[in-house]
C-alpha cells in the first residue's frame, strides 16, 4: 500500500509539473477543485496568452463565466475589493454557500479600448491587458485603463492562496506563480450540455485527452504547491 | 415611395406583433438594437419560460452574458441600483461608452437554492425565480430569496423605457409589457464564432430562419411600442 501511495503521489507531482509547463507555453489546462467542494472542472489559461479564439473556445467548449483571477497583492494595488464586502444590500449580507465561506468575485471590468466589451476580441483585449497590468501593478493606472462594470469578471485570490482557500481562483494563481507568469489567470467553468449540471470529471478528462490538454486535480496542486 | 414606406411600416408592425405573440407563448426571439448603437443582436426570452435547455442554448448559440432585464419599478422595489452608481472606485467614475450614456448593469445574483449558481439548472432557477419576483414585487423578500454577487447579471431598465433609452434592456421590457408578461426578460448577446465580433444581423436572420424564430429590429419595436 505504501508503494502504491508513493507511486500515486509521484504521478500527481508529474501531472502538476506538466500543467505548469503547459501554462508556461501559453496552453490552457483543466483543473478540478474537489468532489467535496464545487466539484467543478475549470478551463484555465494564462491571461496573457488569451486570444479571441481562446475566448470563443471557452464559450463553446466550457460555457461558464469568463473570469480573471488576480493575486491578492495585485487586487490591493488596484483597490479591487470582494464585491460582497462593498455592496450595501441585504442580498450581500449572508452568503450561506454550500462549498465555501465566500465567493471570490470582485468587480466586472472592460478595458477602455473595447466597444461593447462582450465580443471575443473585446474580452481578449480586456484579459490580456489585465495580465499586463498584473505584471506591473505599480506602473498601471487601473482606472485609466479599465472601466467597471464590464463583461469580464475579476476574481480576487485569498492572501495566502492555498493555505487560505482551495478554490479555482487560488489554484490558478498558485500555478501561475509556479510557472513564473503574472498572477492573472483566466478560469471558466465547464458545463454539461446534457442534464444541466457541471461537466463531470470523467467527461472533462475525456475532453482533455481528445484536445491534448493536461487535466489536474486540485488536491495534487495543493500537495505540490501548497 | 409613400406606398413603399407604408408597406414597410406595415411589415415592421406585423413583425413586432409576431414577436409579442412568440414571447407570450414562451418562445425566444432575436432583437437587433441599431446599426448606430451596439449593433448587436440579442436572443430574448421571457424569464419565466427559461429552462436549463434554454440556458444551454444561450451558451452554445449566443455566447454572451446571460442577463435578466427588470423594469425600473421592480428594481426600485428590490433596491437594485445601477452598479456604476454604487461602486466607490475611479474605474466606475467615467464611462465613456461609445454607444450610450450608461450601462444597465445592476448586481449579479443567484437564487439561494442554487449550489454554485453557474450550471444550466442553477441559472434557470435564478432566472425563473426573478420572473416570479418581478410578477409580485410587493410580496417578495428579495434578499431572502437571492444572494449577490452571483452568476446571473441583473439589468435595470430606464424609468421611461424607450423614451429614455433604446437598448436591449428597454426593448425587451417594452416587449414584455406588450405581451402582458412580468417585466423580467432574459437577454444574451449573439457572438460570431469566426472573426471575434458580434454576430452580424444577416447571420442572425439566417439563424432565426433556420430555427423558426422571429427576428425584429429595435427601430420597429420603438415605432410600434415606443
Amino acid at each position: 500500500m505504501t508503494g502504491d501511495a508513493s507511486t500515486s503521489t509521484a504521478t500527481a507531482t508529474a501531472t502538476v509539473d506538466r500543467a505548469v509547463d503547459a501554462l508556461r507555453r501559453g496552453d490552457p489546462i483543466l483543473v478540478h477543485d474537489a468532489a467535496d467542494r464545487e466539484g467543478e472542472v475549470d478551463v484555465v489559461y494564462p491571461a496573457g496568452a488569451v486570444t479571441p479564439d481562446a475566448v470563443a473556445r471557452m464559450r463553446n467548449d466550457a460555457g461558464g463565466l469568463v473570469c480573471v483571477a488576480l493575486a491578492d497583492a495585485v487586487a490591493v494595488a488596484f483597490d479591487l475589493p470582494y464585491v460582497q464586502d462593498v455592496i450595501d444590500h441585504p442580498a450581500a449580507a449572508d452568503h450561506d454557500l454550500g462549498y465555501d465561506e465566500r465567493s471570490s468575485f470582485s468587480f466586472t471590468v472592460n478595458h477602455r479600448d473595447t466597444y461593447t466589451g462582450i465580443t471575443d476580441e473585446d474580452r481578449a483585449l480586456t484579459i490580456t491587458e489585465l495580465a499586463a497590468a498584473a505584471a506591473a501593478p505599480e506602473e498601471t493606472d487601473f482606472a485609466g485603463e479599465f472601466r467597471a462594470p464590464g463583461h469580464v469578471h475579476v476574481l480576487r485570490a485569498a492572501p495566502d492562496l492555498l493555505a487560505d482557500r482551495k478554490g479555482h481562483t487560488e489554484l490558478a494563481v498558485a500555478l501561475a506563480d509556479a510557472a513564473d507568469l503574472p498572477p492573472a489567470m483566466v478560469v471558466c467553468e465547464m458545463l454539461d450540455d446534457e442534464g444541466g449540471a457541471a461537466l463531470s470529471p470523467a467527461a472533462a478528462r475525456a475532453y482533455a485527452d481528445r484536445e491534448g490538454l493536461v487535466y489536474v486535480e486540485g488536491s495534487a496542486v495543493v500537495e505540490r504547491l501548497g
